[in-house]
């Protein structure tokens, strides 16, 4: 593959290049990209096969949601972001540059010819790597800095209050979480429960040199899906027709490199895949990745080791995809991150985020009671005594009963309470529910690179032409109306097609300029599945042919099937040729 | 009309509700809202409503691109949002409360009877009346201090160095703007070029409390259209079948609270829209909130005047929609912003955003020329000759005539130039092309206060029960399907019809929980605008009714054509009275 060809075409053919190109030397602002015209569509149709796949088919429990890209400091203090949310960075004593400490002890480490993975080491363990190596500033040789951490959230204030930090979020789950009583509520309290989001995030990466692949503002589809960890059972995990091609986590620690093959069931009866439902989401994107048009072949999910994961996360897979530029590149991650966020965001907020659980059989639990001793406390307290009743009554029994039996006294509200002015009793009782805090697995998947792979994927040449084969139903551009020639009769036929298909909201392009044969090329390279063209028998007959960008089959059909048969070619998947035979058309090959 | 109800069902209903709820207390977060399952469908198919109206049909000359976010900090001072984006800010000397200048003198002049507008004041004016009328803090009572500004763009920083400020863009716009060259070139070159947007913007609103109304974080559909002011003729303004409301500039000066009708044309040329394409975009913007369900006596366009205008702008009008909650709002602004925002980035760029304007008739210019005398050159500097005559070579040749005019000498390189070693002359030249920086017509959304009259145009109650006439378009379920009883029998072929419909995405819900009235009720309130109900007849003749909201008319309609009626009635806009009489179908009331 040619790929400064087809870098070339993705920026020329309007698909995605950076931003801000007018002030590039007027502003640092690497980090950021546009898309164009072909890349806004092809974007929205990833998104919406996205939700074809991982959303529409289960909306009795899952469903999407919108919050805010700006949020509250809390927010990211109860995630755990803004204690661990960074990167290590050092600075060039002598010229002031900063650089991604990981990143450079590598690159610099590769040019000596030695290999080292920084991935998991702390700032200690990378700051000794540069001691060791007398590793140098790269660009004036200046001695470096000690190695700092680096927090990557943007950070802004809301209101014109200075101490009102927002920060915009890194990752869009945690609206979800934040939000969860809400939508529990909504959906009707039951469990399992899949609360989608589909928006921009950012991370302030320290400088981000790898295009679509690492962006400081980026697109995340996420669903946090949470689900009660004794009834993880998933309906539908048997209904995939998909194997996963796994790297397990013994396989990574023993440095295997060839995935294994698992029927999801298998995957979780295995131990692989902590659950069912996490097994589920990965068949999804096995799926999806497979109808953008990258084959199993070129996908794997990638265990990741307990150092590399996450402060989140209990066990995590990264779905990654064969870049020819990139390599592997990771375009999912699959991670359980249990009970964790709600929990914090119970403790930071203070609000009660655990849900019911029916029990079966009703259980028998041990409650610890305390009861105040009137008597010993009108003779301690005097006329405090309604208060210190009430002290006692408002701290939580257990904690009370512990504080007690260890220390043999506890001050409430200014109280000191001793031994003698309660009872404790522990109490049998039946329970028919309890409490617990939902689990959650969450399948994050990163538009961008995904938009990225997607016409790497697509992308080939034939006769020395560029080709892009995206999926019809993918392509930003369904079909292209080219009069053969430029002919006046020709010419308004074919504006009038083209204006009939813009007004059904069919994208599509009208050219009359040039030989018909660079024109098929032209909208072969940027993806149009589809060329109709207004020859010769057009006027007489009132029918076109319609072109097959792949097969480069023709079929000729009638003016007024032009509409039908597009839709039906893109929507139901069905080949051109395929529609041909059911409709009884001719069947031209011309080219 | 119950506002109360309303709000209630908005937010019981998932459409839309206050972020952040469960951090209320700890955390200062007005201005973001939240959408709900049903507000996250609703929204999308506005916006791709918008699409319909503003893009599709015109795509080959207007496209939609997407660019970030996050900004540096140049785009904003070019803009001039750095400068001018401000509002008018006063703090408590005592508690230390800050308020929105103009809003606070409105609400205590108010409270004392006293009416007084003050948009468009200058802070000096404020502080004026805030002195004059001795305001005090409404919260403390505390002296208030002078009027200051305060600038509304959320400010962040761009990478690892604290001096490169970055900003979250206010409008959608500067995207447009910065990348008009890509754009220009990617689309051949050819104006009028309108170029689209759709996402999330961000202004740091002092105080905000209106709900939808006045968010922080809002989205916004916006078109930069740039055109050749001298061939601004707009081909499709007879094409639009509609009549303009307007307020005019010089109503507005009279002080005439009445809309006056125009047909587009007649608004043009009457000198009351200062071009076509502005009253083109004003006639789509008409057309679409009423095709949203806003009826034409509900929305009037209001001239601004040149003190409310944004700095940017030549003319303006905000498109004014009747709410009962919150008095007329505006949806829509129309901007003409000319060449101001090109000119701005190109002096602030050092990028020529300037095209051609082919000229039909070759006009003469006159063309200032600067020749160096090497003879002289050779005297007065020698061997230093040859970069003598490059610093004259590059300099401008208008500008070096008119420095040596007026001063008789110029420096350049640190050469000092003087009109000896110099030949000016003065050159008539035939020109075919001549360049200029294409004006521009904003067409302005606010996505979320378009949400928002679009669900309170559609609430109504009939016979005390709520009822949401959403146009089945908009509506964010399409479709309930409710088992008459909960006879398992019917119970499994609704859920087997509601899988169906979920497998090609068609947005649905079922419920069997409850007497069949009340959930034909419950589906009304939130806009469902058919319910599809299994009966006694449904396992014996595989039939099932189809019920519209609105009439409460019931069609039965065989099970296997329940996606074709549906999705008719949806898309193509047809009652299902119509679609049964077109299939000969039997029409039944039942209620």
């Amino acid at each position: 593959m040619n790929l400064e060809r087809f870098m070339e075409l993705m920026s020329e053919g309007g698909f995605f290049y950076p931003s801000f190109e007018i002030y590039r030397s007027k502003a640092e602002v690497g980090g950021f990209y546009d898309y164009g015209p072909l890349g806004v569509e092809l974007k929205r149709n990833i998104i919406e096969k996205w939700r074809k796949i991982f959303v529409y088919p289960y909306q009795d429990f899952i469903v999407e949601i919108e919050t805010p890209i700006v949020m509250p400091k809390i927010v990211f203090e109860a995630s755990g972001h803004v204690e661990h949310f960074t990167d290590a960075i050092v600075e060039c004593t002598k010229c002031g540059r900063k650089f991604r400490a990981d990143h450079l002890i590598e690159e610099e480490l590769g040019k000596r010819g030695i290999s080292i993975k920084t991935e998991g080491l702390s700032l200690e363990e990378l700051d000794k790597l540069i001691r060791d190596y007398d590793i140098k500033c790269p660009v004036c040789g200046g001695e470096l800095s000690s190695v700092k951490p680096f927090n990557l959230l943007f950070q802004t204030t809301i209101g014109p209050y200075s101490d009102n930090i927002g920060y915009i979020r890194p990752e869009t789950a945690q609206g979800m979480f934040v939000s969860f009583p809400k939508i529990f509520n909504l959906m009707g309290r039951k469990l399992p429960l899949g609360i989608a989001q589909i928006g921009k995030v950012g991370r302030n990466e320290i400088s981000p040199r790898q295009g679509l692949i690492r962006l400081r503002e980026f697109t995340q589809m996420e669903i946090e899906f949470f689900f009660d960890p004794e009834n993880a059972k998933c309906p539908y995990l048997d209904e995939l027709d998909v194997k996963l091609r796994i790297i397990p986590e013994k396989d990574v620690v023993t440095g295997v490199k060839e995935p294994r093959e698992f029927r999801p069931r298998e995957a979780v009866e295995g131990g692989i895949v902590p659950n069912e439902w996490m097994a589920f989401f990965m068949g999804l994107a096995t799926i999806y990745m497979n109808e953008l048009g990258i084959s199993l072949d070129h996908q794997y999910f990638l265990a990741k080791l307990p150092e590399e994961r996450a402060h989140y996360s209990a066990a995590s897979f990264d779905q990654m995809v064969y870049s020819e530029r990139f390599g592997w590149v990771e375009v999912s991650g699959h991670a359980y991150r249990t009970d964790y966020d709600l929990g914090r965001h119970a403790r930071y907020s203070g609000y009660d985020l655990s849900v019911d659980r029916r029990l079966t059989t009703p259980k028998e639990v041990v409650e610890v009671r305390v009861y105040p001793n009137p008597q010993r406390i009108r003779e301690v307290f005097g006329n405090e005594m309604p208060k210190v009743m009430q002290a006692i009554g408002k701290a939580d029994p257990r904690w009370l009963a512990n504080e007690l039996a260890n220390k043999g006294r506890v001050i409430i509200d200014g109280y000191t309470i001793t031994s003698d002015v309660v009872f404790i009793r522990e109490e049998r009782r039946k329970v028919h529910v309890e409490r617990f805090i939902p689990h959650d697995v969450e399948p994050s998947f990163g538009v961008d690179r995904i938009v990225y792979v997607t016409l790497e994927h697509a992308y080939t040449e034939v006769n020395g032409k560029p080709l892009l084969r995206l999926p019809p139903d993918i392509a930003p551009i369904k079909v292209a109306v080219l009069p053969i020639i430029k002919k006046q009769e020709y010419v308004s036929i074919g504006r009038n097609i083209f204006r009939e298909l813009s007004m059904v909201g069919v994208k599509a392009v009208y050219d009359d300029d040039g030989a018909i044969g660079s024109r098929y090329a032209k909208y072969d390279s940027v993806g149009v599945p589809f060329a109709i063209t207004i020859d010769d028998k057009t006027p007489i007959d009132s029918t076109v042919t319609i072109r097959d960008r792949d097969t480069k089959a023709q079929i000729r059909v009638s003016m007024n099937d032009i509409i039908k048969v597009i839709t039906d070619a893109i929507f139901r998947r069905i080949s051109i040729i395929e529609i041909a035979k059911s409709m009884g058309l001719q069947l031209i090959i011309r080219e």
